[in-house]
């Protein structure tokens, strides 16, 4: 064991954020923004600092299973031997594994880690976990939830068109699907045929639903259709992208490298979307892109996108990152963009210039 | 709505226990379970209690999520509309889900209400719930964890047989599969061929080295192979299914009924294991038993003999109830037990006989 990286303290604390524009999907409203965080200190005293997220429900029971269960297991490992402490937590909480709180849980310990590694080697994240690229196109979210007008869909597009981007994403799931249809139609002339539209049912359909309504949107071209069904539903992925030539994308509900896989084996998923905070880190995010990367398949991760940006330079096959600022109001410094090209940071560690004040400030009492 | 059965209150609390016997398979130690514990108060004064557990890490997560996300829900909507009180709770808490601490924070609750539904229909669980039949076979457990010698195991399972029980399950995962050949072999020859013998791995091996298992093992013929591989590598499980003739037996880990169907579809699992409180309650549970009767599968639920008893005998397919008596510190009387066949509770509600005393003393602080 190399002494200095023994680990001598690790703490969790939450910071609650309301989104700044209402976010609503077909399923589900946006409510609130649990950042829970995770600090790392070892012998020499360097610290990390991870995080990872809630969109309203659950950021508690993160917390709980940080206090009561993974932050004690901590003391005294190596923190350069990051499989190793991955997969001693893994395994300590594994009866709750597959498990959203447990993997959200682990990967804020997970991305402290990479925190410490990175900065203890001087290197920025894109280049410490792989170094494929330093820009990495990005698509627009947040012109696209499924509440807004056709007219604010268009204009948010026409926006994000003009700033140099080459997509957006919208989200479908209205109750008649010829809704959808106008809705896409209507986007579609407006932007021309060389932009990208991404579209999102979040999981809200049947695979029969999903088969037709892609029959009818595919006449506008989507680049890909995600999270048609429900995620435990991988047939009726299958039989949905053996009907239809809208490339399937599925991933932000999925906790599991192995999961990813049965989509892969089956043909089930034509992009793979990891989370690095629900798949538990970054080191089962970097597991599950290589291994897409074996089945030639792209990468498209979900949200996060202040992390998401450098994970996506360090693999050969990530396609997009998706806009959406969630850090604003806790960092001094956003994500720089450049000709729709998201830059990855070069500042070793996870390159995220936190606001130490503001998370100071806002700390939520557990 | 119905007044009487709105409900007004809703608590939780969780009470920490330390297994009477060491227990440890191949993957784990069962160190301390953590039963939570859900109170619904209605309009009319009523009470129901259910209850949930970990095998010793997640609880205070559990207990997390059901007091700042979950029971704020709860109050003013209906208990007897149960249906629509679990979707309301499941899409509230989706974007944690499919994960273990929502199930069991979730499952407790539907417990609650059936608790409360059964007491208002003056109906025992298992009449409640179907009614199939009074009586379900049990097999053991406690005889047959990992650390214990071929003595040990034999000694266990002919105390069970001489009561009239008409199985026994023992763990295997020892790193050589000789080892587990010969106390299975030791184990066959004591009892003779007319008693079962199930076999679980508890998800620790990979499908080849199942498959080499199964070969070793076929000869004595065990019952079922329990969980051989990671819950969420089902084609692995269909591989095995395919080459060897021992029934694979999974369902402990999994946490939503989709998930089961992917299984049944495909063929990988030839018995289901659902657990009550890791499926998210009563509610999902019989909806995973009659699927598997659509299948043509049995069923054989996971742990908690003391609810699960009533709903093998609530359903037509149930074949077996594993007999771990976890709630004998916190109830007057334990499941009455005649050669062989657990017989399900007569008692309005639940049928578990809390020791509310010992309830209130052994509470944990939160």
């Amino acid at each position: 064991m190399t002494a200095k990286t023994q680990i001598r303290r690790a703490r969790c604390f939450m910071v609650e954020l309301v989104p700044e524009t209402p976010r609503t999907d077909a399923i589900q409203a946006f409510v609130k923004q649990q950042t829970i965080f995770v600090e790392i200190e070892t012998a020499d005293g360097a610290t990390g600092l991870g995080y990872s997220y809630t969109i309203g429900t659950g950021g508690h029971a993160v917390m709980a299973l940080l206090t009561h269960d993974l932050l004690p297991v901590l003391e005294g490992l190596d923190a350069a031997e990051i499989e190793t402490v991955w997969q001693r937590l893994f395994w300590h909480t594994h009866a709750t594994a597959v498990g959203a709180i447990t993997s959200l849980a682990l990967a804020a310990v997970d991305l402290a880690l990479w925190d410490l590694r990175c900065k203890n080697a001087r290197l920025p994240l894109w280049q410490m976990a792989g170094g494929a690229r330093r820009a990495v196109p990005v698509y627009d979210t947040e012109g696209g939830w499924l509440h807004l007008s056709a007219d604010e869909l268009i204009a948010g597009a026409l926006r994000a068109k003009a700033a140099g981007w080459s997509g957006v994403k919208i989200k479908i799931g209205k109750p008649d699907p010829h809704e959808d249809r106008a809705r896409l139609g209507a986007l579609r002339e407006a932007v021309g045929p060389a932009f990208n539209i991404m579209l999102d049912a979040n999981q809200s359909l049947t695979a029969a639903d999903a088969i037709r309504r892609a029959r009818l949107l595919e006449a506008f071209d989507p680049y890909w259709l995600e999270e048609p069904l429900p995620a435990e539903d991988i047939e009726g992925h299958v039989q949905l992208a053996r009907a239809t030539s809208i490339p399937v994308a599925i991933g932000e509900s999925i906790y599991a490298v192995s999961h990813f896989r049965e989509y892969l084996q089956r043909g089930g998923a034509g992009i793979v979307q990891p989370d690095v905070a629900r798949i538990g880190g970054i080191t089962p995010w970097l597991k599950t892109a290589h291994l897409a990367e074996a089945f030639n398949v792209k990468v498209a991760p979900h949200f996060l996108m202040e992390i998401h940006v450098s994970l996506s330079a360090a693999v050969p096959n990530a396609i997009y990152v998706e806009h959406i600022p969630q850090l604003r109001a806790l960092t001094h410094s956003g994500l720089a963009i450049v000709n729709g090209m998201a830059q990855a940071p070069m500042t070793p560690g996870l390159g995220i210039d936190w606001d130490f004040e503001v998370l100071r400030e806002r700390r939520v009492a557990i």
